[in-house]
């Protein structure tokens, strides 16, 4: 058997292509309303996510920093301790991730925190205790799930579509903000 | 003037499937092939970027290391030394990042090891230096610069772009060494 | 009242002279002695702490990977999963911390790895699931508590005492291993 | 012939100890309320070292921030643009990382931010060009110098002696505040 190079690469291309598609198309903008304005009414924003999702937060958070909003990383040095008024976005393809489903208990039970979740699973334990729930498909279930496996394996496709639907989000509060390109230059970090 | 929630959200999402197909149907195969062989012929594999395009390094790291690879994120704590037969990727927008740049020509000239780079810049130093370069396009040209910079501000199109090349690039190495999501899930941290 | 700059910086110093000569005459050379043995004799090494205990744990693991040995710490990117043959290293002065609680409690029930656990209360829960546990001092009693919390507060002397500790630990693996100096630095990362 | 364990870790206190007591007899009074003052004169503070080092430093940022300073660690998510008014601290035994001595320049030519380095070499280039230099002794030199690189090899007496040194800090800031324990538990995480 001949293997071509790039022939699998395509079709995950294709795949992605058609999966922005749907979520283009079935967008809930009532519920983009409600995370948009969460976080628009809270004082400091918590982000967090494991592994792979948790690069997908540290993104989100450091073009929200770049935005101008008052935004930390769980885990990372300089984060203080959460309050009532704070906000804390939680990012899990199944919602049951043990430590970041830990940490949002924590902050739901002792602080009484605000909770938003983006993940794949709207009947999961996130879900449950969040006040705004973004669902962002992930495997494709009109596919055969062996197919998706051997394009993006794990959790690869709900990775890519937070990702994918947080940087168009910071399109939107960008426009909502008033500011441009140039503004989120004057606070991106030179030291690096 | 009346701003219709989600009006910028369904722009960027229609702008990344047009710049998704552009670089499917303008792939250069050849290239990933000589990606692919220098990534298999190397003992370890270290990676690398600043900012966001790190977050994009540290989730293909992370895949890699899935797939069974030798491979280290530089600036993560268990990171040994480079040697001559050992890979560095980095990624960079601009091919001009410091630190990564200097990281690079630090390996290149005192070690001699390999380097290969995903950059949006062609005649940039990083690409000058590397044995391979893997052209990815940020920003596409032929629509009016405004216009993006308001919906995929700074690096938002490169990093995403990466993201997605490095995932289809996860498919690609999937299935040439012939394992199934199976075996990634046998060496996925349980521990987080 | 005049205050001396440097004053409260002397008592501190004083106070960690103290507390080091302390562990230093109350060594436990028999759990030293079980602490090298569990660390020789696992395949890989994990380690963890939150805060600035995961500091020192990274602190430790760095100096690990100089030595030689196969050592990850829990949450890096290219963290595999652990197993049976492993040995996970808990940093905690309460040996309560919830997030390295659990997931010493998963390493152990799930995989059954080994525990051991640098702690200073020896019926915290971590000290119960572990293999081996190494008690160190964190405030000592025989002062006033509230001296020690203005001198060093929260976990500070735990902290310090256990990086202290994992040092001098350091130096003891070096000999035994047969290595020096030079040994180390040729696996001391140059890319940074 | 007959290793006894423990011998070295008796050895590397009793060193240590020393290490502290020759610090805390030659502390620099002046250059302490120097740093004191470039601290508390500085709009937001970052921090920054590499390796081992910037372990100490993320350390030393955790405290700032419990102590209530606007505090950032360089190179973290979360990290915006130093302007002319904050203080960049940078924490390299040689005063030659290059990562670190970049960033520093980087720092001191674009932006013109104040420097403050902790270092064991006062004529190091990281040390040349910052407004507060700290020296703290790495390697004693009046002992053997291959018994301090079996003992303490690489930066180890350096790391400690920063460490050390930045708790002895905190105890200073924490009483020129008028601040107590309970102060920094109220901006301790409690999400870890």
């Amino acid at each position: 058997m001949v293997i071509l190079t790039g022939k699998l690469i395509i079709e995950f291309l294709e795949n992605l292509e058609q999966h922005i598609r749907q979520m283009r198309e079935s967008l809930d903008i009532e519920k983009i309303e409600e995370l948009i304005e969460i976080i628009n009414n809270s004082e400091n924003i918590f982000i967090m996510g494991a592994g792979r999702s948790g690069f997908v937060a540290k993104s989100f958070a450091m073009r929200l920093m770049h935005l101008g909003y008052s935004v930390y990383v769980v885990g990372e040095t300089v984060t203080p301790k959460i309050k009532k008024q704070d906000l804390l976005i939680a990012i899990s393809g199944s919602g049951e991730t043990t430590s970041v489903l830990n940490i949002a208990m924590k902050a739901k039970s002792i602080v009484g925190s605000k909770i938003a979740v983006l993940t794949s699973n709207k009947n999961s334990s996130l879900a449950k205790l969040s006040d705004v729930v973004v669902l962002l498909k992930g495997k494709v279930k009109t596919e055969k799930d062996d197919k998706i496996a051997r394009l993006a394996p794990l959790g690869t496709m709900f990775e890519l579509t937070s990702m994918i639907f947080l940087d168009a989000l910071v399109a939107e509060l960008l426009s909502l903000r008033g500011l441009d390109e140039e503004n989120l230059r004057e606070r991106h970090a030179i030291l690096e």
